[in-house]
């Protein structure tokens, strides 16, 4: 039996065809042109869809559930309350989707939820029950599984780990609050904390690095600590304890058998993972358990959200 | 059909007999008298919670599971792998029980998880299947209910929301962590705001009333408020903005349908939990949701761990 993953993002729709052991069978995308109708984005996505099965050699009718992953929030009903990005507001997606497609197994869910799903039974968590799933991109995402299930909360907002303050009246943040994790620890807030520390250090290398790729990236301060430059190291060092005191959070309240790091800044591989670890072996409250969270890098990337989608059948 | 909720606490051990609409139909207690081995310690256990079962005019068969509720770590065996204030160091508290007491479905659980199971179950909860328990007492303790059931986490040490850093590089824990919730949130830590703003403003109406007192107390800035005294309206605001500040992280990341705050620093009641809301409400992420989590006072007080350790049973 095959189940259908949709990863419909702001740029790109995506549709997978994703077999029982979570491999992608066959797959088909179209640009999502937002912001149009929602009627509009529903009929392409039927389209690929349906593209997507006839790739894979099979019928509508080997397909058992249909999972889609969407940004914004989604109710239980399968409505997707709120989505700015794609100028939703409550769009019943599983029914229209239901009407299109003609699979009654039909699940909607936020798709950062989708990615962390994808990850814990298909990617490095590889069945784990208890998983959260953290992005640092532009902003600090993740998704929250606890006993193989998406913690949704009351009203379907919950996982929002990103903006849980560690800095009581620090840093603005995008969500009105100051001092959240995302504040600190996204690609963004490294790109921030980069500028401030060449503009105290003209001599820094950052500013040649800079010059070089045209813009402060969050790659600047890792190369420049590559080079032995002591401002890029303290960069470096400080933002990696910025990420670690929102994962010793995430361990003390929750002790998953994962936390998965994903997003462009794990690039830098096991020179971002070797000294997080060190910050959260040092400093977990569970100290004397011989079992512990282990930090690891997330490996389906933009795979996550699709297979992640596909797997909401088994899960819901 | 009865079951048999067993609080082994410091200080005492209370066995209560709990009927299906969890109301305690008996108790009896004894003194705990730690440290002394753990032989002795459930010999005593058996003690009261046969007396218990006699007191409600009841059999040992009429029991259909025993729950108990510990200090301390305790592992999917039903051992207590570390327990500081009852001297314990693996002691196999579940295989001890049913060979005292015959009854086959026995069930240990950390105390503080019990208190929200009870809270959630029998409490201020009414059943509700997302709720976090979150104690400010000495430290700031907490339990963490997600879909009807405590998360364990995959060490068993989950839960420890106190431990949580707001402030990177803030007051020293006991934990050995820098600036977790517990620094700020605690009525220790309360305590310490107190003094330090005694020590900065001599006249504050403060300095009496810990004299009257005989000593500084969770509730010195309080009744200095209540009394118009700035320093305490500055100290209690400030309290007030700490531990909402772990209340809304807790929101944010897990949605729960309520948050209950226990512990003595609740005897404040609507001087407290007011304007708590009011924080919660303009911070939260999920600003647009209909639904919204609900801060509210626990109302079982020292029965919500017996009740819950009752209700293991019934869920684990």
């Amino acid at each position: 039996m095959y189940t259908i993953g949709i990863d419909l993002g702001g740029t790109n729709i995506v549709s997978s065809v994703v077999d029982d052991k979570y491999n992608i069978v066959a797959s088909s995308k179209t640009p999502t042109n937002a912001i149009r109708s929602a009627e509009e984005i529903f009929d392409d996505i039927a389209k690929v869809t349906k593209e997507a099965v006839e790739k894979a050699g099979i019928e509508m009718s080997d397909i058992d559930s249909i999972g889609l992953g969407t940004p914004g929030t989604v109710n239980g009903d399968g409505i997707i309350e709120f989505a700015n990005n794609l100028g939703f507001n409550n769009v019943p997606a599983k029914d229209m989707l239901v009407e299109r497609l003609g699979v009654e197994k039909v699940f909607i869910e936020n798709d950062a939820n989708c990615a962390a799903l994808g990850e814990a039974y298909a990617g490095v968590g590889n069945g784990a029950k208890d998983f959260v799933a953290v992005t640092l991109g532009t902003g600090v995402g993740s998704g929250v599984i606890v006993d193989g299930k998406i913690v949704n909360g009351v009203n379907f907002a919950g996982g929002e780990c990103g903006h849980m303050v560690i800095m009581v009246d620090g840093e603005e943040c995008t969500c009105g609050r100051k001092g959240c994790w995302e504040a600190y620890a996204s690609a963004t807030a490294l790109i921030r904390q980069t500028k401030k520390a060449m503009e105290e250090n003209p001599d820094s290398v950052m500013h040649q690095l800079a010059k070089e790729e045209g813009k402060v990236s969050g790659r600047t301060a890792f190369d420049a600590m590559r080079k032995g430059d002591i401002a890029g190291v303290k960069v470096v060092d400080k933002y990696i304890k910025y990420v670690s005191c929102g994962l010793i959070n995430l361990v003390n309240a929750l002790q998953p058998e994962i936390i998965c790091i994903g997003g462009g800044i794990c690039n830098e591989g096991e020179t971002l993972m070797k000294p997080l670890r060190r910050y959260v072996q040092a400093e977990r409250y569970s100290i004397h358990s011989k079992i512990q969270t282990r930090i690891v890098k997330a490996e389906l990337g933009n795979d996550a959200g699709v297979i992640g989608a596909a797997i909401l059948g088994k899960v819901k």
